[in-house]
């Protein structure tokens, strides 16, 4: 299949292009997240509608328990061939792509598109330490161009637990800059001392040191620096491929750096279809 | 003074005791924490109207900004006798204990007179390592008897939030018990890979591997275990003293016989009552 319409429908948000022959030559973004839907089969109607009656591959939380169909997860390794012989099929021509899952106990669902389609892309080796930061972050290992294992950090969730709930939320409501602030949170974060660490933004204040600190920025550098400090540990040279958009790629990159790593920005929309279209090609 | 009201009184609660002699002959305990009380006068007026009308010593929140009056902090090394010169009168017979800070920049309030107290009943040695577990747990350093230095750790206030909110909340609303789950996690913790190791929570529930796991349980013992690996490696040996309630105290005493350290329980609202009483005693 070389013309389709991919989608990377997740729990909130849902994106959806139609792809001839490689190329993007339309797409839609939208707040119908699997959590919005209930007659899937009617939405993928009304996409075909809007734009082309086309074979439909997804992925993303689409294929969770939350989802349309449960598409249950492919042990690592993993890669482009074992995504495509284990899609889902819903009909000959609508299917989801697979999960992956990973030991000690650990999940993803849709980054494993973007994983592939930065291989795909040539923008990252077939041996490659990639990241695709966020609420749950996954740091992936691909080796030969398959997926060999992966952990998630749950740094943004906690940060916006933090940044909602309990004492420092009044604190933290600013935006975030790699700045100095951030950068001096990233340099505690080395210290792995999480919830010490975290108090002293508390302590700051209440000691009236804080006046010139950004604490929002100080406490994501802290959050992210701890995160990269432990994943690190076990891969202690060779570039990193980060998959994000510019806004949090760009404070990665940055904590990369201070940690001493080379780091490479990929569009994780682009690396997405690039992925998906890869898949869809195996897929008869 | 020999014989007063002491008063530990918090943000949520608030407990009296009429000592005299240093014995407790009465004591109360109720909800009336700062947040509750607009009329910090009326209030104490209305104590020695049910215990007596004697002399009223306070410690914890009620000399916070959130409190009847700042009572600042004093910076260490600080003791009784810094403690009981530091006494923020307002007015012959009624005052307040400052509170503590140090460097890096962390504060207590409130804890100090525990930390007293457990050396002056001699449950404590005068060089120490205490603990005051809690929403903000508080490691402190004791030389010769004063507090040297400490440092906070807001594990309670985290393992709360994450029982409240976010991904994990369901799977954590069990009991915590010192059992098989939390020694698992308090030997994850040792790794201070926080926001990895609490995603292992979710992953092990979606790969249907958690049915036997008691995960309240095994949280509380990864953030407990995160927190007594950072603090312990500027801490190598010697024995370590937990003012708490048996409960929480059980919990502490666990992880830290998992790290093979020898480790005390000291009630500590029986600290307080001893340390604030020293401190009375050096009041004129």
């Amino acid at each position: 299949v070389n013309t389709l319409l991919a989608i990377d429908w997740g729990t909130t948000n849902r994106r959806t292009w139609r792809v001839e022959d490689g190329a993007v030559v339309a797409a839609e973004r939208d707040a119908m997240g699997v959590t919005a839907v209930q007659d899937f089969a009617g939405e993928v109607a009304a996409i075909r509608a809007r734009l082309g009656n086309l074979p439909v591959l997804m992925a993303g939380m689409v294929g969770s328990t939350l989802g349309w169909r449960d598409a249950g997860y492919l042990p690592t390794p993993a890669g482009l061939d074992e995504l495509a012989a284990g899609l889902v099929r819903l009909d000959a021509r609508t299917a989801i792509v697979p999960g992956v899952s990973t030991d000690p106990a650990d999940v993803m669902r849709g980054e494993e598109v973007q994983f592939m389609g930065a291989l795909a892309l040539g923008l990252a080796p077939p041996d490659a330490l990639m990241i695709q930061p966020g609420t749950h972050s996954k740091w992936a290992t691909l080796r030969g161009g398959r997926l060999t294992g992966f952990a998630t950090a749950m740094t943004g969730e906690l940060f916006a637990l933090l940044r909602t709930h309990g004492i420092l939320a009044r604190q933290l409501g600013g935006a975030v800059t790699p700045g100095p602030a951030f950068l001096e949170g990233v340099a505690e974060g080395r210290r792995r001392d999480l919830s010490a660490s975290l108090f002293t933004i508390r302590a700051s204040r209440l000691l009236d040191r804080d006046r010139a600190r950004d604490s929002a920025s100080y406490a994501s550098g802290l959050l992210i620096g701890c995160e990269i400090a432990a994943r690190l540990e076990s891969a202690p040279d060779g570039d990193i491929h980060v998959l994000a958009d510019p806004g949090l790629g760009g404070l990665y990159l940055c904590a990369l750096d201070a940690h001493g790593r080379r780091a490479h920005l990929v569009d994780s929309q682009t690396a997405f279809v690039a992925g998906i279209t890869e898949i869809a090609r195996r897929w008869s």
